[in-house]
């Protein structure tokens, strides 16, 4: 059965407003609360997650996709742990990012706010509701979530027992909402007016259609072609660690390298060596043209390649700059590493690569919302506007400006009998 | 003759890794170069004007819009002061934003950066040319321009003595590019991957229209209709002062007061006062039912209306939460103000409206990059994404994070050889 989906973002929204006056310690009560009531209801949500379990088992999911679904015991404790995480966190809302004293008796602050309204749409794993909804609770924000249908009983038990909890605690009704549906889906993309981001996670295709098919900001990535650049002033030992950790700890996520670049004046030697290591762990390398005769493997046909697999493509560039230009036309500004002694060149290649984050001697992997201490991330983003890498509270929040008059008009500056000293305040907003 | 559009933006592109890494010192010195060249070429420039003024008249342009044309030593001395203001402000690249030992040996932080390229669409106004290209050069990034066509000879004067002033500065090749013709703009839209952020200025069908046409990210604000709430705790003079600044001070511009909303305890007397003290000043009031009735005024037929003219909507609501509603109902999230003595119904007010600017006691005309301390604005977004308000040159900027490892895996953390610390640093990003 279709919701009415305009209905239901109107109502979004006016949570939202009342969402944006909690204060930190009611946003951490009504964390608590949920954190307790999905221990305490936990047996539901095995329940329901079994049937999940029963029918993707009839429909033959995949053993990885199973794992994924799967949320037991430790799933459970590894979002209860999260939300004490974000509970411990600063309150995102009504930080004081700008102080100016317009003019006597006119003082301006920029004060940091929740966005309003957001929907989220995600893949097959249930754990990801909860860190998500968290989230912008803490941030202030309602969410309208769509999860992957497999996980369907487990989502509408999940959102159930946060939604009861958050309202038992104190929080106002109507902030979390489960949408069902394709339709459901498309018709969001439709309420520009209620809905002020969108988040979609998932293929490459489904992010291109959201965003094809809507007015609403969407904030994510659409891939992850991510570089490790070996200079040839390098540690040649720490170079391998690094390259295959940044290849092969988990091949399927959007932070793994997927092409190394190679300094032409590396030695022969560590090429081989490197080469041989990772062909060893079981990745099939590409080569550029002198790569594939060499190594005797196959010629690269694209660049701009995303593997998702235990696949890499490996060519020479000629220097430093050959290295940035390669990143900044083929990448795409998700996470780029060179691995150098040579600090001046990291300097540059930091400077110089477009993208959300760039890394000096460590793994492309490490881009991601807990490792960099955010407590958890709805996405990782790779455009320019807003947000940028791991999203978590700080990408949930934008501003206002509040200024705080005496009787001011425009009228007194225009005519000269007041004038501006825009003088900064050595103070915080005082509400 | 059309001009191929992805081969600039892609030039632009080029361009804007180069500004990145830009000193402070360096743009400040292309700053002063683009001041002094403006001065010693303003025959040139006024000759240009002349040029437009004339075609301007035999086409009858009407004389408001004649006097924006007009760029004349007045304009030229206050584009010029801009510059020195920029110059004046810090840079907004290379900001810490955020610092965090992650583990032993492996520090993260958050640094502002340009955005990269940006297309600017503004109106008639030439000075704005400058203001626009000045600011995003401060902020390193590259720009894109197509102003007004009615001001074509002087906009290319004014483009061509940046550009060369920059040159001879040591500023890069392609940074700034003049676009001429509709067909022009059209190309641009379709350059998604070169092109980051489109500021569209100009009427709400423009920018309506700009936003349904591409898929690069738009900020700006489609319709100002600002609000101006009198609370029944008030001070009478500076209620009335206040409101008639905010909707006479200035009308055709985005940040005037398009709807008094009156608190339905105010004495009959005050808003006998208001009403007449509008119609005085030749405000044509247009009101809800009782105002309508009681002033014998035309009725309000839809609340969402910009007037941009001498002319507002007057209306009563019950309370302080029935003009919140109001606001974040027909408002369009620009700038609201609320005119009270008490304290605490400021606070409730500033915390739920939902918009840009919220003001206590001044004037709706406030907001303004240029009032703000800003230096100047490439606009006003109405976004509740990346940038909200006037901006500036920190909306003209976004961050990226920068990893500094010595060789860390995340196979070590996942495996438990090392610990996550998350740290915070209380130092600066080394570079």
């Amino acid at each position: 059965m279709a919701q009415n989906i305009s209905e239901i973002t109107r109502r979004s929204r006016i949570a939202s407003i009342d969402q944006a006056v909690l204060t930190n310690d009611q946003k951490n009560s009504i964390l608590a609360s949920i954190s307790e009531a999905l221990q305490t209801h936990k047996e539901t949500i095995f329940a329901a997650n079994q049937k999940d379990l029963d029918e993707a088992i009839e429909t033959n999911l995949s053993a990885p996709l199973l794992g994924r679904l799967k949320f037991d015991e430790d799933k459970l404790s590894t979002v209860c742990d999260g939300i004490e995480q974000l509970i411990a966190l600063a309150d995102p809302v009504g930080e004081t990012l700008l102080a100016t004293e317009l003019a006597e008796g006119l003082d301006l602050y920029r004060v940091s706010c929740p966005i309003g309204v957001i929907g989220v749409i995600f893949e097959s794993r249930p754990d990801a509701l909860v860190q998500i909804s968290t989230l912008c609770l803490k941030s202030g924000n309602a969410v309208l979530l769509k999860g992957g249908s497999e996980a369907k009983y487990t989502n509408r038990a999940l959102t159930d027992i946060i939604r009861k909890a958050s309202l038992a605690a104190g929080g106002p009704e109507g902030w979390i909402h489960l949408l069902e549906s394709h339709a459901d889906v498309n018709a969001l993309l439709d309420c520009d007016k209620d809905v002020d981001l969108l988040i979609p996670r998932g293929s490459n295709e489904f992010v291109q259609y959201i965003m094809a098919n809507t007015q609403i900001p969407v904030l994510g990535h659409a891939d992850g072609v991510c570089h490790t650049y070996i200079d040839s002033d390098v540690d040649f030992d720490m170079a391998i660690k690094v390259v295959i950790d940044a290849k092969t700890q988990y091949v399927s996520v959007c932070n793994a390298t997927e092409t190394i670049l190679l300094n032409k004046n590396l030695s022969g030697q560590f090429v081989d060596t490197l080469i041989a290591r990772l062909q060893e762990v079981g990745v099939t390398v590409y080569g550029d043209a002198r790569i594939a005769e060499a190594y005797n493997v196959e010629e690269i046909s694209e660049w701009h390649h995303e593997y998702l697999d235990m696949a890499v493509s490996v060519g020479y560039v000629d220097d430093l700059e050959a290295a940035i230009r390669h990143i900044n036309m083929y990448g795409s500004g998700h996470t780029d590493a060179i691995l150098t002694t040579d600090e001046d060149k990291a300097r540059i290649f930091m400077a110089r690569v477009d993208s959300g984050n760039v890394y000096w001697n460590c793994s492309t992997r490490f881009s991601d919302g807990f490792r960099y201490g955010f407590g958890a991330e709805v996405g990782v983003s790779t455009s320019k506007i807003h947000a940028r890498g791991p999203v978590g509270l700080a990408g949930l929040s934008t501003y206002k400006y509040k200024l705080f008059g005496s009787g001011n008009t425009v009228d007194s500056f225009a005519t000269g009998k007041c004038k501006f000293t825009h003088k900064p305040l050595n103070q915080s907003c005082p509400w």
